[in-house]
């Protein structure tokens, strides 16, 4: 492995580790130990100090980790403690309606800086303070703006064509809540949110009787 | 490693090859190779084979998988060939109805049975057919009926309580649509979808000129 590369499954858990430090921030905790930063959430205090190494040495022997410090550390490593990050939103369903009413975006610092969607009874609405546009406008505004995020909250069918759509307009980070199995030019990322694939792998340990294995346990707060 | 152990990574792949398989039988396919299967998720194919020899032989020399068979195979690994997996859902707000109006509960055997709000103005309403029961009445009700799957869509704040409410009630697979880390008993799946966090993660790599891990971008696919 190059020096560089560091595996996305590191690069996932950092803005868990940054989250809980948040929150121990607010109860106005100045240092914690990776042991009791692993038992909140659920990693070994191991697997913590392995991510962390990626990034550099971190933590003073007997106090552990200095709570904001770590916290604005791996913000910056995730590239968040810029200014806000701008998302297009495509498809302003039942789905995407929630979406746009998700306050987690604003405090996580991303904003949905347009709406796009393809029905004409959708087009030209306010929805949430913002005006749908057509969805056939998508490549200009991209052109335009180098939006670098989008979120595509159109149904499964219409799903490729939108992503390749933000691809072509430059869109790096782009998260789909429709299923979607395609592929993506490296240097594009494509996550989607599928709860029902969620689901499918979760029946499978519903066949057994009783799952003590505690790494499993953690990959499933850690791999979300 | 034991031989029951397989890692978790393993099993939320196997509900990607399952869709697809369903998708090339769709398409009227019979037989498929790794190559092409790796080739459509965004897989290497060696990787496809290491997961599916967890479980067995599969694939007849030179002619590949035979599509129904294997997706057959993968949902019964799975547990999905059974009945309908019935689930509770906590929390109707924008988030829930939307849940409630997503078709791909049903048509991945999936199904909401009973739904739960602790909203004075929420409790009695019928929501998309269903009539929302209060949450106080929701240890009760799992007694009961021994659901073992549950939705959980709630504000943040009100998770931890509900997703206790749920462990204790002995539903062993949660979907959290809210932002939660917590630790669960052994043998209870938690898993949040968290679009913020894959956001943070994503934002990760605009930092990066260009990347071009292959390994990075099947990651985004396949861990998902």
């Amino acid at each position: 492995m190059s020096e560089i590369e560091i595996p996305d499954i590191v690069i996932r858990r950092l803005p868990l580790y940054a989250r809980e430090l948040g929150l121990l921030a607010g109860e106005g905790r100045d240092f914690i130990s990776s042991q009791e930063l692993g038992h909140r959430l659920g990693v070994t205090p191991a697997q913590i100090r392995k991510d962390l190494s990626y990034f550099g040495r971190f933590g003073k022997r007997g106090r552990g980790y200095e709570v904001l410090g770590l916290r604005e550390r791996l913000r910056s490593i995730l590239g968040l403690n810029g200014r806000v990050k701008e998302m297009v939103l495509v498809g302003v369903g039942q789905l995407g309606r929630a979406v746009l009413g998700y306050g987690g975006f604003r405090l996580g610092g991303f904003e949905v800086v347009r709406v796009f969607d393809s029905d004409p009874n959708q087009i030209g609405r306010k929805v949430d303070n913002h005006q749908v546009d057509d969805v056939a406008t998508l490549p200009e505004y991209l052109q335009k703006t180098r939006v670098s995020m989008g979120i595509v909250a159109v149904p499964a069918e219409a799903a490729p064509s939108v992503i390749d759509t933000l691809v072509d307009g430059g869109v790096r980070a782009i998260l789909s809540y429709a299923p979607v199995t395609m592929s993506v030019p490296h240097g594009v990322r494509l996550r989607q949110i599928d709860p029902v694939m969620e689901l499918e792998s979760m029946a499978y340990y519903l066949e057994e009787p009783f799952d003590g294995y505690i790494e499993d346990h953690q990959a499933d707060v850690t791999t979300n």
